[in-house]
């Protein structure tokens, strides 16, 4: 395999953190530099915590794109920022793997007709781990013959919003495919308010929030004498890295702009 | 181990036709009679279903009583019908095991002094499910040392009342060592309402019906890096029936009533 | 929709019984005959266990498939009648949908010249449990991106294999797309022999036998960071007749030979 | 509540650093003291990691417990120190709460005779996650009514034996309450070895090794139509704290010593 240089953003963020070492620990992956906010000049292995992680820091975008030779961006800053330095990299050459939400379509749109104008992949991803892309596209698929699905997702109790944004977005992904329908017994009453959960398009989505809990959702599709559950555990932040590293291999591959990534997983 | 001779009550309704398979497959068990609604003076074994399992059928309560020299009385019918049939056992100095919700407080004493009159133990369970009362037991236990609880009750979708019966006993159960406490975070938002579940005492209880379910629930306790997690899962009646035998061996052993079979679970 | 008419070959075995009842009660299907071993001439609705389902009975093929005009024939007979069945009904230009294990290759040759020949769908299936056909597609899936995984698989402790025919089968599916990998610590010790189950090209299965259970697969995915679970309940035999319907529905549609439901699902 | 007055011997450690931050948020208790083995005459605020937890440092046993006044000593280190700590804590008047294994029963005999003769409690407990002790302890009373019992227990690939020392215990703890009994059809059959998993006293025993997974164990118990599982998952060391702080509150009420935590819990 041959080796592919990568540039990252915001190492001293928690996420940036975690991408830096997978670097490091990649036996393809290369560090060619980071870029930060503070100590243009030094080199990354001067600061605590990143002993023996080689790297130049850049605080100048410009400067960094042009002196480093590097087939990679990876950014998971925000999205103002990432917007930019995606820009900014295409410009240069230099492919960007994004891991943020709140892309507008504009955005979008300007940034297909870059990766065309240059020829070069761009992955932009509100989600990393695998196993929940993974969850997702399958409960779409049951959805299509299972009509019956109810959803249960259990976070820690520090969680300000119910359902999950997660649990929300397989909920939309299961009904592009299955016709809305009212589920349970047409009389069924409720005792005690909420028991049934939340409905959206008839499906019930249930939060449970109980200290120790990380983030595990499961979906649930019940049929005549059978039931499918289909479950993802996330029980740290380590891991969103699988997922990283391969949107850094697939947009090595690619030469236009891929959303989400779940378009880059068969 | 003594043989124990049994009457059973309603010999072709679903629970009875259960019990009469339990008795005459337990090797010390022998059935001594059958107390039904027709069909006075013929053999079970004759007829449809029962082919080989020999017992006079009575209509009549005292002739049965009075012709019939057994231990135990087995009705698994109807309150009204328990509570005559329980009466009428003791009287004959035959031990009752009943199984029906229903009794009232009234009822309960009545029999309460029948037994200390007699010297003869009397069981009244609302649920012989042996796996179901330990999760409620255990379920009890936890929450002196957990304090925060979600339940999630799972069936079939032709259930009518959510919450079921079982998952708000199981809240009862654990309000009485558990301080009343609000989970989750105090601004927790409800984007779609129901997500949260029902609130029971602060615990949530959340109802999931899918066909193919049949009767399943869950207990969760959450603390700080760890969850305990205790669930029973009911798949078909015949779930009942080790509770039954149970029952029929404790109630030779004791002297008294004793309403739930929890109280002879040590 | 039109109505779609069905011929069912051993309409009194219990997976035959299933089916007859599932026509009956699918409102686009119409079942025009049964063929069994006896009671030639009579109707199905005269038997003990049929009442109001209308259907001659045929014992001989030819002349059933020669007065009856139907689209479908459903046999979910024994391997050695479904070929035959199978054959006669293509050359009388009726579709087969047939459930059952033991074709041979020259079997699925043969079929596949005369659907091609007669330009009829025909779809031989070992399995109709829709889920867990999904589970083993899923599960292939999952494995190009995970390559740890273990298998836990339960049954009633009846069963006389282990592991059973679905964890064997499910793992040869991931083996296809995952490079064998020896998993668990290189230094791993078993204190106890057995501990970390079956072995099969370095993924492990784990057979739990216990009384109650009825027949439990759920496929593990683990990843740093993160688990992923595919799970599929079977409770009773009513699971398989979902399948069967998707079968007769889709096999109206093709004009080819199907062997598999999985081939059928997207 | 009256204030504890607590002595934490390890403060450097991993898991004596856990206990210093537990002291340092439990409203009421106090940190009065470290042992360590260097720092002497410091205060652990002065060290980096510990800024603002205040407390005088000590690497002399008998300066410390002469010099300053506590309830408690939590001992968290090895057993050669735990039992030495243990004792002289005990000779000065202080309660020890140790958190090891490795005692002896000599060591055990030894330190009986003293809370005697101090009239002084004493804890010693191998594992203070309370959610896994009320597994086994629940685990050990259903064990009375299920004879059929498999466990599954799940971590990380880097662990190196299997099964795990906690399913071993829990194994045990059930077999003194069930009498043997070979599990499964007597006619089984493993048509790959090790597919049943472990043999213990006739019970099953599955070892599931996986990244991503951290400690977790279930207990399954099967009976005609229904299960029972007891479910422990613990996410990180935090998990250890809410009994060592349990063991705080506890040994403060007892005058005898108590070996393991289960035996606190009613």
């Amino acid at each position: 395999m041959e080796t592919i240089k990568i540039i990252i953003a915001g190492p001293r963020g928690r996420m940036g953190l975690e991408a830096v070492k997978l670097v490091h620990n990649t036996e393809n992956f290369e560090l060619a530099a980071v870029l930060d906010r503070r100590n243009n000049g030094m080199n990354l292995s001067g600061l605590a915590g990143f002993e023996g992680m080689e790297a130049p820091i850049y605080t100048d975008l410009d400067e960094c794109f042009s002196s480093v030779k590097a087939d990679v961006l990876i950014d998971l800053t925000t999205p103002e920022f990432g917007m930019a330095h995606a820009e900014k990299a295409l410009e240069y050459g230099i492919r960007p793997v994004v891991g943020t939400t709140g892309f507008t379509n504009e955005d979008l749109l300007r940034l297909e007709s870059l990766t065309e104008e240059k020829g070069l992949g761009c992955i932009i991803a509100p989600n990393f781990a695998i196993g929940a892309i993974l969850m997702m596209k399958f409960a779409q698929m049951a959805g299509k013959y299972f009509k019956d699905i109810e959803i249960i997702e259990m976070h820690h109790d520090q969680k300000l919003d119910a359902p999950s944004g997660t649990a929300v977005k397989t909920a939309q992904l299961i009904s592009e495919v299955r016709e809305d329908k009212t589920q349970g017994h047409p009389s069924e009453k409720e005792t005690i308010p909420g028991a049934r959960g939340a409905d959206m398009n008839g499906m019930r989505i249930h939060s449970v929030r109980l200290p120790g809990l990380v983030a595990h959702q499961q979906v649930m599709f019940g049929m005549e004498g059978q039931l499918l559950t289909i479950r993802h555990d996330s029980f740290n932040r380590a891991s969103f890295m699988s997922g990283v590293r391969l949107a850094v291999e697939e947009v090595m591959k690619i030469d236009v702009l891929v959303y989400g990534l779940e378009n880059v997983i068969e």
